[in-house]
């Protein structure tokens, strides 16, 4: 299936983000055409920038080369459940539709904590659909962390 | 006062944020010394960068600056209550306290909607003053959206 292949690409670019040193968290944006428009795992440590997360990487990238600040249409893929600051970006940004994997009880702000999108002050909720290749999203985070303990 | 100095210069930014065409929202970061180490306004419209809100880029270039991803013991000013991105990223990059002037019953992030310091997602929760200079930052922020209308 398409979807899987791009949450395959998502998930390469966790296991880079972890050999990098960084949470290994990867996203992966598609355009209403289906191509692959920009691809990125965290880089908070590498970049000394806090909102370096994959999701804002890529929403970033494709604002830059679209010369546009709205992505009306556009996919995201990531393997783990946005953070707050990712949840509101991808609503500001009209992201359509948000695929994760791996849910994040400690910081995620979807499906649980601030639920940016149930709130009136989300302006654009998109499409959610969680637990895609959950499992492999959540080995790499599980063995990140073990190897830092 | 101090605090209004800073919060003055943050106006300051919101006011030039305003003749560039972008929402009227600035922000000033100081550091534990007092030194007021980044000040910005809004540029999501001139970045195409939906990320761009003056908290944001006084974050990122303070972090940058400083070589790290917090800056704890900062203290943020910023005409506006911070939207849910915002507050996110000032909770991540652990600033001390938060003083802002008018509040977003649209968009805030932080007296209403997701409160995004109020859950156990949130892992620092800064100290929080809010209604500085209120009046003449809702008045840039009125005149601006009046003149669009």
């Amino acid at each position: 299936m398409v979807f899987r292949t791009y949450m395959d690409q998502a998930l390469a670019e966790a296991e880079a983000a972890s050999a990098r040193g960084e949470v290994p968290v990867g996203a992966v944006l598609v355009s209403p055409a289906g191509e692959v428009v920009a691809r990125a795992g965290n880089r908070t440590r590498e970049l000394f920038d806090p909102t370096a997360h994959a999701e804002v990487l890529v929403i970033r990238a494709a604002c830059e080369a679209l010369g546009s600040e709205r992505l009306p249409g556009y996919d995201l893929y990531v393997t783990l459940e946005p953070c707050p600051m990712c949840a509101t970006v991808i609503s500001a940004a009209r992201i359509a539709r948000l695929y994760y994997g791996a849910s994040d009880p400690k910081s995620g702000g979807v499906a649980q904590g601030p639920r940016i999108f149930s709130h009136s002050q989300c302006h654009h909720v998109p499409e959610v659909y969680d637990g895609l290749s959950a499992a492999p999203a959540e080995a790499l985070l599980k063995d990140f962390f073990a190897a830092r303990r």
